[in-house]
This record gives C-alpha cells, structure tokens and sequence, in this order.
C-alpha cells in the first residue's frame, strides 16, 4: 500500500483508522492531496467524492445520523471549509459526530496574500466541540536538506539535533490533539474540526508507514444517577396528578419498547411526541398541534402539568413551547446523557444518563398509579380531534394539506423517511406516520439548507429505502445535492412545490403585496423536470389530487433511476386550508 | 410611509440611509421581516430577493466591487447567515464593503433549544472589520403595558422611568454600533457585520418614525506620506538600476494613465502586470507566467530587482510569487492606504497612501533616469516570448488553451470581464485582453464558490455589458447563481467544460489512476444545458475551433435572453498544451 509521505497525513489517517472513522467524504483541492491519497489508497476507508463542499458536508451528517459513528469531511484550504459551516452547526445542535479535516498553508503562509489562503484556525468557534489546529513539522524540507546537503549537517549536528528533537515533540502533540478531538467527537456526539497545515510538495507517495502514533481513550464518564436525585423523582412523580411527558428528536430504538408501553398504563400522564420522536404507542398524542391550537384558556389550566418529564432533541411545535413557557409546570426534567435545554425556562433536573437507564430504574419502583383523570379527559380530546381531522379532510379543496396527507398515508412501510424543513416538518406533525417508518429532519437549525444532501447521505448508509419530502424552495436551496455519483436507485424525492415559501402565508404578514410576494414569499414557477433530466432521475408529477394518487402508486416499486415526484398545489389556497383546520378540530 | 414598529430596525434603516447604503440584498426569513418590511417600503432603496444566502451574499459582493459602496446582505436568524460565510471572506481579503445584517432572537432565547437559532455574535470573528452585536430592547412589551394596563406603571412610577431610562440607553449603545459597523465598512473598504435581535410581533407597521438616530461621522485618515519616506524612497530609487513594479488586482481607473506611461519611460523599471491589474501600457509585461516560466538560473538572477514596488490587491502568479521569495529583492514597499501584505518576506516599507498620490509625489522628482538595460533586456525576451507564443499557436490542436485564445481575442470592446477561478484566471494571464475591457476575479479567497452570483452582481449594477468566463466544476458550483430575477438579456456566461478540474492535470499527482479522477478531477459528463433551459438563458455550444469561433460571432450582440456558450474541450489533451507552451515559448 502507499502512504502519503507527509507524517502529519500519515498520522490523521492511522488515527482514523484507529478510531473507526470509516466514512471520508472529500472535496476536490490540491493542499488536501496528502490525505486524499492516504484515505482514497486505503481500503480501510469508505471515500466520497463531493465537490461542492456544502453538499458534501451535510451528505456526510446524513451518513453519520444514520450510523451513529464520526463521519469526516475532507477539503482543500481557503474558502472551502467555510461552506461547510451550515452542516457543522446543525451537527452541534443535533448533536451528530461530524470530523471537519480541512487542508491549510503552514502558518508562515498564512496572512501574507497567498491564495486560498484564509485564517482556518478557531473557525467555527461558536459552534464546535473541539478545534485541533495542528502544526505542519516542514518535514520535506528536512529531508531534502538530509539528502542533498549532508556535509552541512554534519556540520551542524547539534543543530539538527534540535530540530529534530522539535519535530518529534510537534508530532507527539499533533498526535495528541487528533485523540482529543476525535474522542470529543465519540463521546460528546458533535461536531470536531481539525486544522492540518500541510506543505509542498502535496503529491509524493511512500511505501512506508513511518508513523505509529499514540491512540489515546477516553473514560465514558458513568451515568448512573444519584439514588438522592432518583428519590426526589420518585417522590415528586408519585405526589403530581398531572405529568406530562414531550418527546424530540431521537433515533429509532432509543428507548425499548416496554418503558414506553408502561408509560401509556399510567392515567395520570399523557405523553406528547413529535414526528422526529420515533417512538410509538396507540396511547401518546402524536399531534400536539392539533391538540392544543384551538384550546382556550380554561382548556390551558386544565392541561398544565404538574411535572414536565422531556427526552430528545430539539422540539419542533412553536404551539407546545409557547404553551409551557406561558403554563409552565412546576418542575421540569430533562433525560440525556451530556445536554439539557431550559426551553421553557423552568428547568429543575438534567437527569444526566439515557431514557433508558432511567426508565430501568425509574418506572420499577412506581409501584401505584397516582389517581388522576388527567390522561382520560386528553384522550377524549384527542379522540374528538381525530373525528374533526377525518371529516375536514373530505369538505377541503386539492392543498398542500391534502397532498401531504395522501403522501404519508402513502408511504410503504418500514421506509427512511427524511423531511425537509418550515412546512414539511410542520405538516407531517399533523398527520399519523406508520410505526415500522423512521424518521429524520435536520432541527439543529432548522435551516432549510443541506436537508436533500443530508436525505442522500442517509440513503447511501442504509439498505431500507429513503424516502425525501420537501419545499420547493428548500429542494432548490440544495440544488447541488443531486451533484452526487452514489444516490442509490430506490431513492425518491417528493417535492411539494407551492411556488414559493407557502409557509409565510401562514404568518401574521400582509400577504397581498407585491413586496410580501417578492421578500417573503418569493414566488417563482420554477420545477424541477431540468435538474430531474440533468442528473439522471425518473420525473413525475401531480396537480390534483387523483393524479397525486396515480403517481404514488408505483412510485416506490423498483427502478432503474432514483424518482423524483414533483407535486404543485395551488399557491393561494393552501394557507387557509391550513388555518381553517385548527378552528374546524375545536 | 409605512415603517416597522420595531425601533431597532427603523434605526437600522435610517442609519443606512444616512450612509447611503443604497442596494440591499434580501433573503427570506420571518425573523428579519421588521427590516425588510422597512427596505421594501422605502424607495430609496433598490432591494432584491434571493433566497440561497450563498449566492446572495456574492451577489452583493458583484454589486460592491463595480460602485465600490458598501451594499447589504439581509438575512432571518439560523444557519441563514452561516451561508454568507464565503462570500464575507472574500469581501475581507478583497476589501470590499458588504454589511451582513442578520436577524436574530433576543438574547433569553438563545441557547435553550428555540428553532432556526445558533450562536451569531461574532460568527465570522476571523473575517471581519467589525461586529456589531446589537441589544433588543423589548419595545413591544412596553409598549403593551403602557397602552393596556397604565393602572400598574403608575404605581411603579420609578420602575417605569428606570425601564424606559434602560431603553434610551440600549437605543444609544446600537445607534453608536450601528455607526461604528457602518463607518468601518467605509473607511477600511471590507465587511461588517451588525447582529440584530428582534423580538416577535415582527411584522407590525406604523405611520410614524419614531427614532432619530444620531449619524456619526469619521475621519478619513490623511493619507500624506512623511517627507523622510519619500527622501529615503528617492534615494534608493536613483541608486538602483533594477526596479520592478508589480501590480495585483486594481478597480479600473484606480491609477492615472499619466503616472503609467511615466514609469515607462525609465529603463531602469519593469512593470508587471497581471489581468486583474486594470492598468496598460504597451510598455509593460503582461504575461508574468509566460515571461518567467522558462527561465534558468542566470536569468533568475539577471532579473532579480534591486526595489520591487507593489500595489493593488492579491497576486494570481504563483510563479512570480514562487520567483521572487527565492530572488528577493532588496527592498519591498508596497502602496494602500490601509493594508500590505509581506507575500515576499522582504516588506520593507508600507507607504500608506494611494498608488496616484504616491505618483504624484515622487515622479515628478525623479529628474534623471538611472542608466540601466535592465528594461532592454528583459523586453527583447518579452518579444521573444511574443513571436514564439504566436507560433506555438499555429501548432496545437483543440483545446483549452486554443478556445480561450480565440475566447478572449473574442470580446468586444468597453465590456466587463468577470472571471472564474482556477484555471480560468490562469488561462486569462497569458493572454492580451484589450484595455478597454475591465478585468474582474474574486482573488480575495480565489474560491471556486460564488464567481457566478459575483459577475450577476456585477452585470445587475453595470450598464456596461457584463461577460463571465467560467470553468466547469466553479459554475456548477454557483449554479443557484441563476436562480436570480434581475439577470439581464445581455449577460453572458462562457463555460470551458473540460468534464472536471482540468487544473489537478497539470499539477504533480499521477493522473492515471482511478482515483485521482474521482477524488481531484472528478471527472463528469454535465452540461450546462439543463440549467439554461430551467433559468430562461440562450444556450450554444462548441466542440472544436470552428464552432468556436462561428457560435461566438453574434453571442454579444442583443438578444432577448441572457446567453450561456459551452465550449467542451478534450479533458485528456489540455494540460500537455499548457504544460508545452512554457517549454515551447523559452
């Protein structure tokens, strides 16, 4: 096998290796050519060609969303790292391990006007677990003086010793920064940048290993809980009447089954989860909007918990966090490991382990059912709501509302399905998705940046098919993702396209101005039938609602190319669809 | 006139009004409605909706470097901003003036889980002149307290005044940033970034201006350089038979053609200039990689100067770059008011004023020219390099060298020539371009990214017609560039699609191997023909030197639609053109 010649490429690469971080996702450049070569040489490693360094950045997130292992992205120096920027936050605030190895001039070159030439360094400041800004050993110029000049080394031996002697405590720290922020990355699941300046010449190969850096561990920190804090629960939780458990974004399987079932026994707590929950029970309210967007203010006393138990990522519902923060409960606790928000600024415990654990040890020793008829009174909301939902859906016109309710009724299942963000992952919240359906959105930021890239990377990691649903404006955003040699066949994007940003229909603006249709809405006709043709996809659309029905019946079924199923509902018509139905489930 | 209830972002209006930052770039967003209400409703602006902040943000940029004002970028909270990113790095290494004006939460919603919500404040710390990190002020809070329950200020008199005493103070604190951001943005030429914090309803209006923002003014800096410099400048010019002069990227007209035509007089100086300088004179040397390609040794040091004079922005030439760290001169000054880069390790004077008052000083008295041939010798090679350059010409087959040969020979008169990176301004050096034509490159980075949204930028705020010559993989890179509704019929976009990064050809690597297609090359069959149908350009392509030159006969001239001509070159052939013609012209 051949290595980079270049120790400090060498070193990133075994440490990698070490690590398990199999996935390298790079963009084409010339000062990344040393570890290019080390990880495109190595079969160890899974490479991804990407050149549009943003795309490539969020596909990489995809891949580690699904893989729950340290992805890294690999670019050449200058501008290139700075669009990976928008992927790099949404992994700190989605907490996935993303590895940012960006290529750099050795800082003698920094600052002087050479070309691609930025100051990498601390770059993503604001938004990383860990920067490693490593520092180049001029290696090549040592060897080249060792090979051609040896009578003046000879000369100058203590010298040489010196600079030798500096070499290798360069590496040795070098080496230790690498540990530091790939363990960072393991073990506080997020983002790590590492800064690597390399020096000409970028290309030369060797047949040698000549490195064999340190692997450093790291201790996961226990997460047992302290039985003092276990016992204030226990106390708490059999003394309150009123619990209401909220569920974000988590992985499929996060929690097993049975803590979630012997929640649902317990009539004295109403589990409210989002579509990015992934956790299911006949018992949970899956549509917390519907719930509560047409409660009125006896309604709003009367749903107040009394402790709130949250686990998961970030909340989706603007209508459940507006709610709690003005009928805050009172105690707030928070299940995770390593994080905790205070989203509705009253919160008592960061339970610090996994829903799990604490469930395990938890729910056991509930050994009587608080007396409460706060979950009875929910449910028949709920099943009064679901009434309204079923009979409004008949008395609409073809909308973004109906479209979208064929489409997840739609879904085959045991699917990937992936949703872009603003409408689509506002919508989805009002509608049931199977149980045997995983589901991802990027809520870190809630951008509507990167989510196809990131749907892509998702379908390249996994055997079950991906599906995508997305904005027209958020799938023209990430235009580039289709710029992308590994989308597998049975990938299928469906794009509600509405002309334009529908959602801010829905807000309080003035909606019937030039301006509101220029600055806040953008409208536009465009489609994606040239990108679908550019980048060798099936293309298909729907405008009504029975073509929208022809079109998915075979669209999941096997094929030749990756689909794209594009569907226009009427731009005007769909923000009073919307609204009308939260007065229609009252 | 209608204008946000927010105060903050009436004063943020008026106080850009007060600069005359006249040109605003909108993305869309709710959290930013205050101010694009306010921009949108004030015709003293020109706004303009784009919705990718990549591409918006290098389209202000295109409109800054051709009025040489600053121009705004407006964006909504979240990774919005995260976006503009490349763009205010090249806006920072090419000093050019672009406000971000980013939208965000106030501060007791940062942090804690709320959507589309990241860490803002001095987000782009490494890249920027100035950071405003604005307060919210919570007026609407106020101002409900004071309209619905006035019972309750009146028995907290003290409280009320203490509050509102706390408002005035914030007012005045973000009126003093606002002014700070904005005379930076002017007075340093680069970008400045002012983080605003709105809090929700957003989207109210009010008849009334209720701020009078206080404009703060700023003190140009006298650019007078101390007469001692000057003596010691004018010493060692008339002591030094070797003088050359280099220039790097120059807005057009930055230099009187007095001052040129001067310098060419004297037989001891050589001017050097690179395509982006903007600045011509027959007497001068034009193509710096064609000259010193295949020099040897003796040549080296034959031309090596005794003073070497720089101005203008950043150097393209890395052979002159390479050149000149190995033959130093002895002496480095370099003219800008503001900034000097050490790009040869030798700096030894930054003369901090404009190259015309430099010129205007010290020419005059220079009254004898030193006796030297050291212009002599060095233009007996340049016509030298000319006749074999021509020849070499007359030999080669279809290419990219050939194409952009006949490409720039091609361009009409009085035009403005926005060029890619990589490979493109490479191209661009070895070639004459008429001094009619004005030459622009975003060297500041010299990103692949954000080329095209910059030539749109240029060709929206020029009457002048506006020519982009591209590579491949740059304008698929940019190609939401075109999602743009302000392109007009008489822009043109020149693709040279060598099917990947053409330039990794001719560096070091081993081209052969599979690997280095995909992960340098990146080898591709794309065109450009699916984008131009989907954005409403004119599209013609060539595949040889006929169609070349037939298809660019009538491209300039009026048409109804903005034109893209596709010239596919043989991937395989060109980087052993290029890399002949340096041995070719010795």
């Amino acid at each position: 096998m051949q290595y980079p010649k270049i120790p400090l490429a060498q070193t990133i690469i075994q440490l990698c290796k070490a690590k398990n971080v199999q996935h390298i996702v790079i963009s084409p450049g010339s000062r990344n050519a040393p570890i290019t070569l080390g990880f495109s040489n190595d079969d160890f490693f899974t490479c991804y060609s990407i050149v549009d360094e943003r795309c490539a950045a969020f596909f990489a997130l995809g891949i580690a969303q699904q893989i729950q292992k340290p992805v890294a992205v690999v670019c050449s120096s200058g501008s290139a790292l700075l669009n990976y920027y928008p992927a790099v936050a949404e992994a700190y605030y989605s907490h996935i391990p993303l590895v940012v190895l960006s290529a750099d001039r050795p800082k003698h070159l920094i600052g002087i006007g050479d070309g691609q030439t930025i100051n990498q360094q601390d770059v993503y400041k604001n938004h990383i677990l860990y920067t490693a800004n490593l520092s180049s050993q001029m290696d090549a110029e040592f060897k080249n003086r060792d090979e051609d000049e040896p009578a003046i080394f000879k000369n100058i031996e203590n010298k040489l010793e010196r600079l030798l002697g500096r070499k290798q405590e360069l590496q040795q720290e070098n080496e230790t920064e690498i540990n530091k922020a790939l363990n960072k990355a393991l073990s506080k699941r997020g983002p790590v940048h590492i800064n690597m300046p390399f020096h000409e010449p970028l290309y030369e190969l060797t047949d040698t290993l000549i490195v064999n850096p340190k692997v450093i561990g790291f201790e996961k920190r226990p997460s047992k809980i302290d039985d003092f804090i276990y016992n204030q629960c226990l106390d708490a939780w059999n003394s309150s009447a009123k619990k209401m458990v909220l569920v974000g974004v988590n992985p499929p399987n996060a929690v097993e089954q049975k803590w979630l079932d012997e929640l649902v026994k317990d009539n004295s707590v109403i589990v409210f989860t989002e579509t990015t929950s992934n956790i299911h029970n006949p018992g949970f309210f899956n549509s917390i909007d519907t719930m509560i967007a047409s409660l009125d203010e006896e309604d709003f006393k009367a749903l107040q918990p009394d402790i709130l138990l949250t686990f998961g990522g970030l909340i989706v519902s603007k209508k459940i966090k507006d709610y709690l923060r003005t009928y805050q409960p009172k105690e707030h606790w928070h299940i995770d490991r390593d994080y905790a928000n205070d989203t509705f600024f009253c919160l008592e415990k960061h339970i610090e382990t996994t829903p799990n654990n604490f469930f395990e040890t938890f729910l056991p020793q509930i050994t009587h059912f608080v007396k409460s008829d706060y979950k009875a009174t929910w449910e028949a909301v709920k099943n009064h709501r679901k009434e309204k939902h079923s009979e409004y859906l008949t008395t609409i016109p073809f909308s973004d509302f109906q479209a979208f309710e064929t489409l997840f009724k739609s879904l085959p299942r045991g699917i990937v399905l992936q949703l872009g963000n603003s409408s689509t992952i506002r919508y989805a919240q009002l509608f049931d998705i199977h149980k045997s359906i995983q589901v991802f959105c990027n809520r870190g930021t809630s951008g509507i940046d990167g989510s196809t890239s990131t749907a892509i990377g998702c379908a390249v990691s996994n055997t079950k098919q991906t599906v995508f649903i997305t904005g027209d404006l958020s799938f023209f955003y990430d235009s580039n993702a289709l710029w992308n040699n590994y989308i597998p066949a049975n990938f299928r994007i469906v794009i509600i396209n509405n002309q334009g940003g529908g959602i801010f229909r829905i807000l309080p603006g003035n909606t019937d101005s030039e301006n509101f249709e220029n600055f806040f809405e953008t409208k536009h006709d465009l489609t994606a039938k040239h990108l679908a043709s550019m980048y060798g996809f099936q293309y298909v659309t729907a405008s009504n609602a029975i073509q929208v029905k022809n079109k998915l019946k075979d669209f999941y079924s096997e094929s030749e190319k990756p689909k794209i199923l594009e569907i226009f509902t009427p731009r005007t018509v769909n923000d009073e669809v919307l609204l009308n139905y939260f007065k229609f489930v009252k």
